[in-house]
């Protein structure tokens, strides 16, 4: 846990090289390895839940989660030992998932009790958001985010709208069906149904048996299948207005007064006049 | 109710700030205190209907629902008083809101007959557009609503369509259904089916059961699956549009011409050649 | 049924601005007049449907159907005897919709077997296509329309490669579900539920039970939900390519040259230089 | 099977002519007849799928499928001796198509033991890939591949954040509802109900029962409702870079400097101010 002082060992730097980067191919094929086993480690505990595969081949999964969480460990301890700040990584986001995922196996060990098991599969099961360093390969998600962090603001007041319609929809509809044995019984329960139709995803579990019932079930449905529009709107014209500044503008540099955002085929700076090196 | 004359008291002035602005200290705290009160007694109205919690917590609800009661009719008339016009106020839609929101809980108070009672939930639950005034305080919503009144005609002609082509194909499902105890017992009753297929919602109360009805809901499903591109090309085209003025062109004026408009990296005048202020 | 001369008479001339003009306060009042009889043509039809409803309110469905039939029948015979080429109406769409829907109710008059009834019911349904007429009061729906037609053939390829990968995928759940009392019971009935799952509809009649069926189901689902961005792509570009037109370009004529789509701030003409009217 | 030499009979060009080209009037019709037959034995294994119809219609089947088998067969070695490299159309994908749609009725004369034919059935459906031919006679296909091609790693990426989001929620539903019998029995069922939520299909087999299962299942929906815009707005965008490429700028080429993509109505070069011809 002492600090790493500035004359690093060289194992050090090879084992950082190998856990953080992907540029030699040790360091490529750690991640290819880490990434099968994120991957068995979610198939195992799916496969897990499935009771009559549990029952046949409890014993198999026991030993497997046992190799994937020591494996998990070691690489938690490697990932700190080889990282100048320790502290920057264990307090990050994956820190703690790398942390929380490596846990509920060793706690399982120590109490045994049938009551605590049932309560630490669900910590146990937090090893699935392990999944979401899958998204570091992925080097096309980055004007996707870039497009997102754009138009949050905007989703966000969308998405509030939705839900502030949802809610004086589903107590309408609450006030006409409630005495109809149709399943609007509460208000919460007839949000929960405008919800699902204004989504279009159309569960079938909760649907209106009057006539004004489902007049208003069609408007519902009509608004949500229009107002789709919205955010699809938003997210496209940001995509679109970052594919123009992507697609049409180089990276040239003026030699004169350093301009930039040139056109792809300019032969002089729109700024000064000055002719463009190529 | 006497209309306040020009010298008006200083405490007046105040409570308007504290009221209908949010630039000060004080400001910002009534409004952030009015939204928890505001989503408080829709949680409440929610619960209440209930049928199992308000059994067990009715005294509870209805003291709590008192207090929120008399909260908003002391704001109700501190925004009447401290306006200058206050009729404006008392007749805009925020202001009915306001007081259609108050008006129930007295009304109950004196109308306590069984059935009244049942009436007058239902006046109770307007209170839940309250939560429309949500909306004051979101400032991103802005470009939306622009977008969205924009392109108002066009997705009023689509949901007319939409609405055209449901009757139509729900009469054509009724002719193709009406004797097969599929649901299909009346053309409302069709029509209603045709728009939760074509929407996508799809619950399933209803379903073709002959093998002309399914070919036909099939065709239902593959032309709304393929129309809903239409509302969303029109928002979106009006986003993109939107976004290129907001992008692309900056708000200086020419100072010869007055000209406006110029792009965002203009040196000179588009319009008399004049060189711009930086 | 003798083609009006050149000398038209002064009625007929009065007529044609009232029936297929709208600039007159005559032939305005024409158009809302024959608007609310459609709709209330259709609203009979509807609730004539209905079997509570008809058993209550019988003859007097039929009286108001008899006055309706009536006055589309004087309507029918206006539009023909005050247009110039009558035959260019009555094989027009509109013409023979026209036709369609005035011609039942007199055919139920003579033929009034009981099974003769039931087929009639079908062809006095063809009255409701009489909203389409509808369409011609919007003019906002022009733009629509454009782009609408100018990406029918991408929307085409779609929605084929949509009823190809159902088929395909109809059949693989066919081989995967048959046996197991899931409702897959023939190709065509699994080509329906592939049809009712890729456009997100879902009703939930056929569902399937298998772990490997309901792995290909997430599979369908998740490539519907992708695919459903490409006919939005197509016509959202359609729609932005059009709003780029309308918005940029005026309508203006080079008084020299006679160039058009000048920008809507251009000074002088982008072809031959001469300066532009203003 | 030996290869042919350079000097290729006269019948082998016009055959491949025919085959494989639609300029001649012949080829023409090949085609035509080739798309009937393709769609004829699609249609001829859905209805055979069909039990009633099959009793019925068992042996017109039988001959109708024979019929198709041999004239299939045929085409095939008529394609393989007109090309040049019979190699390459064997080993590429539609060669492999074409002889898996000939091979299982063969097979089905040779083994007709009663288990072996179930097992053929599945076989022989693999003809229905046939109908993949069918792109080949679209010409507007074009963009809407190279949209799609250009935006594949995106969207590729969206789908895989979907799958990821929804092993997690499917993860956390078991949690909330795996005693309470609403159909959450294992975390690959959880999953599956996931995706049914999130891509709005929404069949209702497994639907949650307790409040804070609903809560979360509208925090799905709302969420799959709000993500469905990124891959539309990817896709969008894409198709709204293209189209500026082809509408805004013509085919032409500067006759002094060789430049290219000049705007449909210039009159100069954008390069060296050289005139363009017209």
């Amino acid at each position: 846990m002492s600090k790493p002082k500035n004359t690093i060992p060289n194992w050090k730097i090879k084992l950082h090289e190998i856990i953080y980067e992907a540029d030699t191919a040790t360091g490529k094929l750690f991640d290819i390895v880490l990434l099968i086993l994120i991957l068995s480690s979610i198939v195992l505990v799916m496969l897990e839940s499935v009771g009559s595969i549990d029952a046949q081949f409890h014993d198999f999964f026991d030993i497997a989660e046992w190799i994937i969480t020591i494996l998990f460990t070691l690489e938690y301890i490697a990932r700190i030992i080889s990282i100048k700040k320790p502290k920057e990584y264990i307090f990050s986001f994956f820190g703690i998932v790398d942390l929380l995922s490596t846990i509920p196996k060793y706690l399982s060990y120590f109490f045994v009790g049938t009551h605590a098991l049932v309560a630490l599969r669900a910590l146990r099961l937090l090893r699935v958001f392990r999944i979401l360093k899958l998204v570091r390969y992925l080097g096309a998600s980055h004007n996707l985010i870039k497009a997102l962090k754009a138009s949050r603001a905007k989703i966000a007041v969308f998405m509030l709208a939705v839900i502030i319609i949802c809610v004086i929809l589903g107590t309408v509809m609450y006030l006409v069906e409630s005495n109809k044995n149709s399943g609007f019984t509460s208000i919460p329960r007839s949000v929960y149904w405008a919800i699902v139709t204004m989504t279009t995803v159309g569960y079938g579990d909760i649907a209106p048996v009057t006539a004004l019932g489902q007049f208003i079930a069609a408007a519902i449905m009509i608004l949500g299948y229009g107002i789709i529009a919205i955010p699809t709107g938003i997210v496209g014209a940001e995509f679109v207005s970052q594919e123009k500044k992507n697609v049409h503008l180089n990276t040239q540099s003026c030699p004169n007064c350093a301009a930039e955002n040139h056109r792809d085929n300019a032969q002089y700076c729109y700024e000064c006049g000055h002719i463009l090196n190529h």
